[in-house]
């Protein structure tokens, strides 16, 4: 029961030294959420409020169910990205529909998540490697970069993939060009001129005016709310609605009551596949920045479990009438650096928020929607970094293969084609690379018991004995090549007598290569050439035992690459005198 | 380009008495391959005579360019069953778009195929493992063969999978079970029961009727000819197609002109995943078949070259009007136990059949098709063989899962879906067990500088002092993996100082394993823990000079996992006294 439901652990021993901490993280958090919650909305292509809906029962649930003391769940810049690409697909004509889809696409994230969660297959997330994933939130970025342009700009442009929206924005300015207006240009640009400079100099700013440095990089990494607030007021105190500013417009206050999302066979299985890769990669995101911020405390989060936290957080999302979550970087930070002492900030910063959106839905109807596009822009141009492409180039053209094949499908053809080609990719190359191991003709150094490569020392050899270490498990993707490989390096040698396969680097034999081996067995006595295994693990031998293999085989498996040599060594003098 | 070529090898050399046992082959062949050939276009859906066009230029064209001197390329069991079930999907109304449709796949998989040889990208056919391909077969036979029954009984029945063929024979075997058609019964039952005792007794007789083993196994390998001259006659004579047995009936005398297939862009992309899947399997089987009989002679093939061969094969059995080939097993090992010395062997069965053609036409107007179903029936119960199944479930159940999988799909949604999950499931299931490796602590085992798992030894271990040796390659699928094994050791241990990866094992380290490592390190040294490695391969250790690693990394690396404990072991007590 505990290990299902985390908050029975913490929330037993629950201090009031800690809710001081938990509430004061809680109002700071809030306070950033807020305006994040409704820009991630429009990213999403969703009205701004259901980013208020995603961000108050998620972070509830995620309370209840989580693992991590710090991480802040709710909409997302990369999985709000994503959301917006699923359903746009699906080209539905009504606003409803689009609702509709988004709210139901969170609840199959979520049951996918709870699913693996329970069947603890989170070893699935591992597919999506470091590098893959660095490439495919650079990748994002710049489109939503490049997404939220017409936002600040006041032009008409849009699309998923650069090939469309590069050529959407250049006609957009074209056409804008002799009639721009300025009202919008003011407050986008000026807005995000505000963000970035706040991003980079407010904090130091501040500290040269005498707050301690926490408080100032806090108060700094609030500057969207300022933007927010003052924006709203200079729409409403100056009219610009009437200007030809957009704003966000009249919302409904409160919150929905909670349903279900729409039953159509339909569009679940038109959905299913983005709904697993938005799940897949809001996890991999989540317990990333969960494990460093655990690890900074010497605390641990548990991975299957956190897959029913995020899960539950994204069926909530659901009931709630939001749109998909995950654990967000940025938020997450906030709120560890705010002093978060468990679980509970989460709790109290919903409350909040909830209290907010009964308070703050008539006010929004004055924010521009410039404002939002600024935020966002803002926010994602942290997560553009394109250091991994120079540093996969680096160390492996494998790793440059994938990072590159993600960044360039997820520009050309969009997001999802971008995960999906950075996991095909990844495996691809992982089995290209296994399917020739690394195989080494090994001999004794002079006067030890030590076998190394023979291209790389001077070492005894013998015309009677091959010896070939194989640095690599034996497996379907390599047993054809290691056939192939033996015969070449048989037909080679006519006096041989022996063939000694080291196997101290064999960590796993599967039926595929025990296939192999037998054939090599037989072939190689069919030829008056005996097979020997030396140096075999126990989980391997353990394996092989349960076959007819070790009765077949015409040698003998010896414990050490030594002992092999040495008996066949005088074996074989004896026979050839 | 003697590479590409192979005949330039071996035709520069070719004398006489090689003439002689090639041509003795190719009768035997020819005389074998009219049935065969015939009776897979009829499991293809296709008219006969197109079994007759892909046995002739696809033979010649693999003589050019194939490395096997043994290999027969024709029609086989398994690729015409696919070929039927990638064109039935298209539910094409017209038997001119069925063949132009069946056409085109053999360009395609030759293309495909050839393509692949070019690029040196045979390892892709690696991923079907031995088990996966042993599974499928034997479905596929279970299905050819329940599929070939309407054809012998006379009654109407049909689909690709047994969901659908089970219900349909028994919807068929009740509708005519008042009106049986009794001579279609007695040719297609006759001749089965014919073709089954002939493969088992035959050889025998003939040896105790004093012909010498050789032959007489020769002898009976023929006999699906005797089965077609025999019920042939008896069409012809007792006019027997007029009592409702149905017969080949007219066809095209001679060969058809070559000819391009259809260029029709949907078609292509709708056949694309059949054509890769049939050139793939096929290549597969083919490079078995050749693999195995190029080693009796201490020949070798080469398999690159053998995909430039076997693709050619496929485009030359495209011109001429046929559908996809592969290297038979049957066929092949006819042509190897005949004596075929080169090639030309198969050179000359091309001419033969090519001759064969012209004369055989009419005569075909009598054959019966339920001597056609009876060889089909007769040929594929050969391969399904079960035992892969309980061979799977002894020696592990990652194998059994995944031949499993095949099976079931394969009869359940058809051949695509079978191959497909076998390789899909097979390449999880190797990702999962490799994303947990065997990690074993480890510790000097007394008096010796070896160093064994602390579960299975008696060893030294000391509590400053962690040594963990992973058995498996360091990459993106484990590299989470390791980073939460360690974490959870070290916080079980708060005396710790030091953390030693012992990497005899590693052959890799990948991009992701390398920003894993990098963490632990960072997050250790927080801890005042020490990261050092030992026993790295030089390759690894080569990829990893490259990167600031090791200038970041809080320990060393040791040459020997011995090197590291003596050393850390004077430090640590010269440091805690």
């Amino acid at each position: 029961m505990n290990r299902y439901l985390p908050i029975l652990n913490w929330g037993r021993q629950y201090r009031a030294a800690q809710f001081t901490d938990d509430l004061l993280a809680a109002v700071i958090v809030t306070v950033m959420l807020v305006p994040q919650s409704l820009a991630y909305a429009l990213l999403a292509g969703l009205p701004p409020e259901m980013g208020l809906y995603a961000s108050i029962l998620p972070l509830m649930v995620y309370a209840v169910f989580g693992t991590s003391r710090s991480l802040s769940v709710g909409p997302v810049a990369v999985v709000s990205l994503m959301t917006a690409a699923a359903v746009a697909r699906l080209e539905l004509a009504d606003a409803a529909q689009v609702i509709a889809a988004s709210t139901l696409l969170a609840m199959m994230a979520g049951l996918f998540l709870v699913l693996l969660g329970l069947l603890r297959l989170g070893f699935l997330a591992n597919f999506l490697s470091h590098p893959v994933i660095a490439g495919f939130i650079t990748a994002s970025g710049v489109i939503i970069a490049l997404g939220q342009l017409p936002g600040i700009l006041g032009i008409q442009a849009g699309g998923q993939t650069l090939l469309l929206l590069v050529p959407s924005l250049v006609a957009g300015l074209q056409s804008a060009a002799g009639s721009l207006n300025w009202p919008t240009i003011t407050v986008g640009v000026g807005t995000l001129a505000y963000l970035l400079w706040a991003k980079r100099y407010l904090a130091a700013l501040l500290v040269r005016f005498g707050l301690n440095q926490r408080l100032a990089v806090i108060l700094s990494r609030l500057s969207p709310i300022v933007a927010v607030i003052a924006t709203a007021v200079a729409a409403w105190s100056l009219d610009l609605g009437s200007r030809g500013l957009a704003l966000v417009g009249d919302v409904p206050a409160g919150l929905p009551a909670l349903s279900l999302p729409v039953m159509d066979s339909e569009l679940w299985l038109a959905l299913a596949g983005s709904a697993a890769l938005i799940a897949i990669l809001g996890f991999v995101e989540s317990v990333s920045v969960a494990q460093g911020l655990a690890a900074r405390r010497r605390e641990r989060i548990d991975p299957d479990q956190e897959l029913i936290g995020l899960g539950a957080s994204n069926m909530a999302a659901s009931f709630a009438g939001g749109f998909p979550v995950a654990g967000g970087f940025a938020r997450s930070v906030v709120n560890f650096d705010a002093g978060a002492a468990t679980p509970a900030a989460g709790l109290l910063a919903a409350l909040l928020m909830g209290l907010a959106t009964f308070f703050l839905m008539p006010l929004l109807a004055w924010l521009p929607k410039a404002t939002l596009s600024a935020t966002i822009i803002s926010a994602v141009l942290s997560l553009v970094d394109f250091s991994i492409v120079k540093k996969a180039w680096q160390y492996s053209r494998a790793d440059f293969l994938a990072v590159c094949s993600t960044i360039l499908l997820t520009w050309l053809e969009g997001v999802e084609a971008g995960v999906a080609a950075g996991i095909i990719v990844s495996i691809l190359v992982h089995m290209y690379k296994s399917s020739r191991p690394h195989v080494a003709i090994v001999g004794q150094v002079p006067g030890t018991e030590h076998y190394r490569n023979v291209e790389r020392h001077e070492v005894i050899t013998y015309d009677t004995i091959l010896s070939l270490r194989v640095d690599e498990s034996l497996y379907f993707a390599n047993s054809r090549y290691l056939e192939d490989l033996i015969y070449r390096e048989v037909a080679e040698r006519p006096a041989l007598q022996h063939v000694v396969l080291m196997c101290s680097a064999v960590n796993e034999i599967d039926l595929s290569a025990l296939e192999s081996l037998e054939a090599i067995n037989s072939r190689l006595a069919d030829n008056g050439i005996r097979l020997h295994l030396s140096e075999v693990k126990g989980p391997v031998m353990d394996a092989l035992e349960t076959t007819h293999f070790l009765q077949a085989l015409s040698g003998q498996v010896y414990l050490s690459q030594h002992q092999a040599i040495s008996d066949l060594q005088r074996s074989t003098a004896i026979a050839t005198p």
